[in-house]
């Protein structure tokens, strides 16, 4: 078998790996496709070399087949199509015992603090899997994991039918979020500045707009009657993004920070005050979550095969992250991981 | 009959003022005493001059007897203790049809954009009114109003029994939310820096701790045994404060923002993605947070007195907010507004 290694200075490696046999406990899958996040991203531009383990071979948006079991493992048989959810928690710190383990404290995130799923077998705790239903694609199940990032920020924003809720970025989570919300019932528009995104967007039924415009602020307002937004989700990291997303809600509105911010950025207190405003983040999933995103996946609710902009072998890996760096005329990369896949 | 006014250049001057006739729906009330709230403060030291209509008069947090009714007032009758919330809302706007008419679009402060309770007699309407008990003395009635911002924070920050709260900021408010959420049965710690307060803030039986000395998120996170805090209040206003916030709440802790903040503060969003945060902002009070401010109160529950460090008479509403400005042994400074108060 093979796999992509991350050997630092923005240089992807694929070499023999040996297959890993799965312990007790364990399963080892045969990988159908990977998609690529924009935290590999972060990792292949060399932002967290103190966090992985170079070689690292990451990925954790996948999708494949059990190829073996471990030692009394029950419950899975061989051949079963899965994806995993990617985290790996202690069980035994405050946020574990309080409920919150996917956000534990020593939380491992697989292909992160673990090796990762860009290649041929890929062997994981069996806590991890979920089961992938025969009509879903496994293209598009690789998109699973995205997808239950979406259903879990759209789940603690509380979004209900009939809402107006806005999605500032509509990469490939903001899409997500914005399809999810719209799924939910909600009246969507979406805040993008990359023009080729902006058309895909509306290709998707979405609406959207390039928030540097002027008057995307009164724009919300007037689409609302004076009131604002139900619901902003922050999903680009930037501090214009940020600056923005104070100004939208109505009185009591909440926003939900989605989006990994690498500088503290200058926030509204005053705004929160005075509209009595509220905002959470949101990390990851819950199993809750990735369950939803497989029934929502499976449910063809969803464009999620035409988020897929570019498919790549194994052996491009660094070919599909050089595209995702680039932008322009990208949403999802793929990897195909499996020969055969 | 007199009252105080701002006239600009950080000067009060007090004079006759002829008594205003209550008009229909409004009410008369010969005023007790009026506190000095931080906003008033802000008035003086000439923040909000583009706001306020000189001669102002400031005063929001008081005690009184109704004095004269106005035609068609019912429910109410001369000689009944009141204080009053000092809220006049549109009842048309965006906020006041989803029920946030406290923090309506178009609200009117009374004190602020109307004439204040710095007077012999206040004219209000009489929907602003709640009856005060004969047990209550009126020194301590003039703390309903922010007895009732503190219970609205504590109400809106879900704090429940066994939780452990850190507020920062330990003047008035700050120690009134902690006194609050103590009687809820939180375990309280207040951060402030300013010695007499620190000192102050122990004697009515609370933690106190300055937050400059090393070692403070080190020290709620030990005494939550490394879960953090459940819920902290920003009660500060300062961007050193904002910074510390983040810091000390468990995973899907709370964050609520009672203070006012002149310019936005650098926020650490990455820790809200993490940890799962939540921020609210909180504004003024409904009228269940009065009422359960007026029988805090009149429980006896709250060392109230021990928060009135000077008494004013109303000539010397200049040497009141004076006193709040150079800072030091303050806490909550009270005008004596009749002359036989």
């Amino acid at each position: 078998m093979k796999a992509a290694f991350y050997v630092g200075n923005t240089t992807m490696k694929t070499g023999p790996q040996p297959a890993l046999e799965p312990g007790p406990g364990q399963v080892q899958i045969k990988v159908g496709y990977c998609g690529i996040c924009g935290t590999d991203l972060h990792i292949f531009q060399g932002h967290m070399d103190r966090r992985v383990h170079m070689p690292q071979i990451m990925g954790h948006e996948m999708s494949g087949t059990i190829s073996a079991l471990g030692p009394g493992v029950e419950g899975f048989k061989v051949g079963e199509a899965v994806t995993v959810m990617p985290l790996d928690p202690c069980n035994n710190c405050p946020a574990c015992r309080a409920g919150h383990s996917h956000i534990c404290q020593n939380l491992k995130f697989m292909g992160i603090d673990t090796q990762g799923a860009m290649q041929t077998y890929w062997t994981v705790p069996v806590h991890t899997l979920h089961r992938l239903p025969a009509s879903l694609p496994f293209r598009v199940a690789a998109l699973v994991e995205p997808v239950s990032v979406a259903c879990h920020a759209v789940r603690l924003g509380g979004v209900a039918a009939g809402e107006y809720v806005v999605a500032l970025g509509g990469g490939p989570i903001g899409t997500l979020v914005a399809l999810v919300a719209q799924n939910h019932g909600a009246r969507v528009l979406v805040a993008e500045i990359n023009p080729y995104r902006l058309q895909l967007l509306r290709e998707l039924g979405l609406e959207a707009r390039d928030p540097r415009e002027k008057g995307f602020p009164e724009y919300v307002t007037e689409q609302t009657q004076g009131a604002g937004a139900d619901v902003v989700f922050e999903v680009t990291g930037s501090a214009a993004s940020a600056e923005l997303m104070t100004k939208l809600p109505r009185t009591r509105g909440r926003m939900v920070v989605v989006a990994i911010f690498a500088e503290p950025p200058k926030i509204d207190l005053f705004r929160f005050f005075w509209r009595e405003l509220q905002l959470r983040g949101t990390r990851v999933y819950e199993h809750q979550d990735f369950e939803a995103g497989i029934r929502l996946a499976a449910s063809g609710a969803l464009p999620l095969e035409r988020l897929i902009t570019q498919t790549y072998p194994l052996e491009q890996v660094q070919s599909g992250l050089e595209q995702m760096e680039r932008g322009g005329t990208v949403m999802k990369v793929l990897i195909r991981c499996g020969e055969d896949a």
